[in-house]
């Protein structure tokens, strides 16, 4: 059963590879006409993503029609907080909102670990993805890490500073530790559930990881990043705490094989902190692929010249923003796959 | 007229100084109930910051009620891109809508650059302050750094990602060049103005320098605060780029005095970047203060420590959270001035 496009795996295990895999995050989504076209008759989000045939379909769009290297399976880090008791609602142009949130150890209490089984929707169209995709390409699973997951139970939606979630960590500190624990322990079973279901490599999402000092990510996220990692078996693993520059250092502890970079890191320098051992994933700033062609071949051409032709996974520094011109992100992808290294 | 305590001025030129001085950003404002109260009569921000007598008035609360070493004007930074002739709204718990947006070149070319005179009643509140504060403490004055600036004008107001006023940068490069000299005179102007009419030292904040990666942030945003610290004679000058971690050797040769860290910002491994000839100003994560006294005590006692005694002006990393308990940032405030270093 092997994969007859393992690039962005070997890329991820540190083997050798003849040129940089490239996959968005977020490529699957408003960038596409077809799932625009498919948004306009299936309005509601979370009943997309609760329907395995089309989160398949959704899943498969970007893979036809930009000929990226692997496939994301289409869901919501969100999944999680939901099924341990806290219902979101998604709203348009928005964002998630909750219904209710996290305010003390009794709200604790009330939430459950939860074990995995009850996203069997997920694995569903992970089975059926890997079907259609009939090992053309990888698949890739995904999660929120644990503070990122905590962050918006606690804040109730997105937000700026996230300071109600800072002011539980630095008010309730145990209370925090046993929701982080439990949230650990719910990613782990979340994961290993997508691996089972035929997910070739995980990515673990700390998007609000920035908004933390190094003190406090080193006491309230790392310590789960690394229980998350040292759980999961079987496939190689991607951590990406968005704007956490400061902790490039600490993240060699972290038993993850690749290490994803927003577009503030400096390559080099970035390289130099982590050490050689370690796959890097990114960085490209998602605003240039609003440029024109030949712009963006160039910024392109000088990212994948810094990362250098090996342990490098081609990818923008977040997920590619809705209103990206598909010609922008082609001519990214394809200045990817075209060039040589000297 | 020597000030009787000159503490954060000779902090700031790199004079000896017995200990660290300490103001917040944002210290008169919602945490104070003495500013509550007078918004509960004066429920227009914007007619608040126009009218010298009040502004007076809220720039002077937190020095009877905080003992900071430092007044700042209560002022806004769109004071600057209104009188280029963009007007806007301050939206409660929304924050700033401009009833117009920068969208192309002929847009530019209808705005006009601000010779500071259109911002008397700044410099009008300025005087009064002085007079009041009767050389007790110096008096900081600010504006917003061009790239910020640009950013609310073209953007409309706060956003996420800054991504349209980033696709201008990208898109519209020569344009976006000349609407940020534009903006870079006028804050020269209204600066000059300022310390025309009183001010000890200013301030520049670039508020969302984080959204840009290192080579935008050389190409747009570095270049304009060098234009206007070379231009600005007289007095000591911050300059606060937020979550530019990656900025500080850049800093280094930007004619200021003291450079601004964020929270995220590890505090050796910045001095070592920016070098030994520049003050530092920060850094606590204003989420700390929602702590109780012995953590907040403990987490500031660990910053001065780590800061030195030498070169350092105490402040947060971020303008105070309006929700922020007044007792946690007077314990913030006391732990500063009573620490004996070693």
């Amino acid at each position: 059963m092997n994969l007859k496009n393992d690039l962005l795996l070997r890329a991820a295990r540190g083997e050798t590879i003849e040129r940089t895999p490239v996959w968005l995050m977020r490529q699957a989504g408003r960038i596409l006409p077809q799932y625009r076209a498919l948004r306009k008759k299936v309005k509601d989000f979370k009943g997309l993503i609760a329907n395995p045939e089309l989160a398949c379909e959704v899943t498969l769009q970007p893979v036809k029609e930009l000929g990226v290297d692997a496939a994301i399976i289409f869901s919501d880090i969100l999944v999680i907080p939901e099924e341990m008791g806290l219902p979101y609602n998604m709203i348009d142009s928005v964002g998630p909102r909750f219904q209710k949130t996290v305010k003390n150890v009794g709200d604790i209490k009330s939430l459950h670990v939860c074990d995995g089984d009850e996203l069997d929707y997920v694995y569903e169209a992970i089975s059926l993805v890997k079907e259609d995709l009939n090992n053309k390409i990888p698949l890739i699973g995904f999660s929120g890490a644990p503070w990122t997951l905590f962050a918006y139970m606690v804040e109730g939606g997105g937000s700026k500073t996230f300071s109600k979630a800072k002011k539980f960590l630095f008010t309730e500190s145990e209370s925090a530790h046993k929701l982080l624990d439990m949230i650990s322990d719910s990613v782990i079973a979340y994961l290993q559930g997508q691996i089972d279901a035929g997910v070739d490599i995980v990515q673990i999402f700390d998007s609000w990881a920035g908004v933390l000092s190094p003190e406090a990510y080193n006491n309230y996220s790392l310590p789960y990043l690394q229980k998350i990692c040292n759980a999961i078996d079987g496939v190689p693993i991607i951590v990406f705490a968005k704007d956490a520059h400061y902790v490039l250092e600490d993240m060699k502890e972290v038993k993850c094989d690749v290490v994803g970079l927003d577009w503030t890191m400096p390559i080099s320098e970035s390289r130099k902190r982590l050490g050689k051992k370690k796959t890097l994933q990114g960085n490209l700033d998602p605003c240039i692929l609003y440029s024109d062609a030949a712009d963006i071949k160039l910024a392109t051409e000088v990212m994948l010249k810094e990362f250098g032709s090996q342990k490098h996974i081609a990818n923008l520094g977040h997920g590619v923003y809705p209103d990206t011109p598909l010609d922008g992100v082609k001519c990214f992808i394809d200045t990817v796959k075209q060039y040589k290294f000297e």
